[in-house]
């Protein structure tokens, strides 16, 4: 997770305990049980320089292969809140799991090759079930480093799919399928991209009530993959 | 260094060895010795899904913080090419080293406090007497992860500075502020930004042409530097 103030709900949901950090990286590390699975919630920590929570693909791909190489973990999520569209029928609220692939929509790289490495386009584990039992919406989540969007991006998003617009899911995707881990995310919405309100101005009005709706659904999708045969510990 | 086409002709000039890699990163490492000093050369490889070199600033970030924490390094160097613009003085073929800051132009945060952590900005050493020993242009250097520039890049270019147009140097940046080594950046100019021939065409004819130059140059700073006093070796 990108932002303590979204990772404040899941932690008090799950009880969750601080572990030791892992410097130089600001991150912070908690666990809990769920389901006798074992939880590491892995928050990218606040800038030493900028004193803000550490969003964007630079952080979260550090925090994950540090996770991954630490906790050695047979799923990761990546869970948040997001951007959604009106069009495609998002809701301020709404619960999405990912669906197929993650894409970066602003990686614009026009030499052949180069071109799908900037989408990306890493694989999502299969989760149509549970969404389908957990009656969560499912969509394609699309990741830049910019809270807003431009032509630009508006472009690549209808070229290469998105349904779900946020910062760092397809970073977490690329540590993810570099060592071969199981990925799926999991976002809130908290503002509408086609709405005419800035989203800067929806995102903060929507963050406290987003990461709410986030913790809610996350635990029941711990439950669902526990129950499913997660790691067992005696 | 980014690029394996960038990297030869310095691998070459200095007998670079490969050394052992770090998996899962696809990252490769060479080592060399200029004037008493140890040179790691570190290379992002190959993208595993997508057989092209892991261009842009996740692959950065996570070789940099590998580099840091297997070598040790006294001072980092992002090295490789770039754009220019002919409006300030740029020619194909060019040699720069970093001025002042890092900063990014595709990170656009409209988020008291978050707005400046897009950018960055974080601290280049001062190499502002290796600039005239060696007779170097200097310059701001700003990084994205797209090879063209849009509107908004434009935009935050002239907001925030920059003369030299690259896709790493900032999140090396990044992870260098975040452990405190001094870092610098040496960036040969393949195409520029304001001429009318787009930037991939102009970047792949130039290519081997200023990773020649890149080589050359590099060298010079390495000797200047290890006559400065780097980490001696006996």
């Amino acid at each position: 997770m990108a932002m303590e103030a979204e990772a404040r709900p899941i932690l008090d949901t799950l009880g969750a305990v601080e572990t030791d950090g892992s410097p130089p990286l600001p991150a912070r590390f908690f666990t809990a049980r769920v389901e006798d699975c074992d939880v590491v919630v892995a928050v990218n920590g606040k800038d030493a320089r900028h004193g803000v929570d550490s969003i964007g693909t630079e952080a979260a791909a550090l925090t994950t292969l540090e996770v991954v190489r630490r906790f050695v973990p047979d799923v990761l999520i990546s869970a948040g809140t997001a951007g959604g569209w009106q069009s495609r029928g998002a809701r301020i609220g709404d619960v999405y799991v990912s669906r197929d692939r993650f894409v970066h929509h602003d990686r614009r790289i026009a030499i052949p090759g180069f071109d799908a490495y900037g989408v990306g386009s890493y694989p999502a584990m299969d989760v149509s079930a549970l969404a389908v039992a957990l009656g969560l919406k499912q969509g394609i989540v699309t990741t830049s480093n910019s809270l807003d969007e431009n032509d630009d991006d508006r472009r690549m998003i209808a070229t290469n799919g998105g349904d779900v617009k946020e910062m760092e899911a397809a970073a977490v995707a690329y540590v993810a399928d570099m060592v071969g881990v199981p990925m799926m995310a999991v976002k809130a919405i908290t503002d509408l991209v086609d709405h005419h309100t800035a989203t800067a101005e929806q995102f903060e009005a929507n963050l406290a009530m987003a990461s709410g709706r986030l913790a809610h659904e996350l635990v029941r999708v711990l439950e669902f993959l526990g129950a499913s045969g997660g790691r067992k510990r005696p």
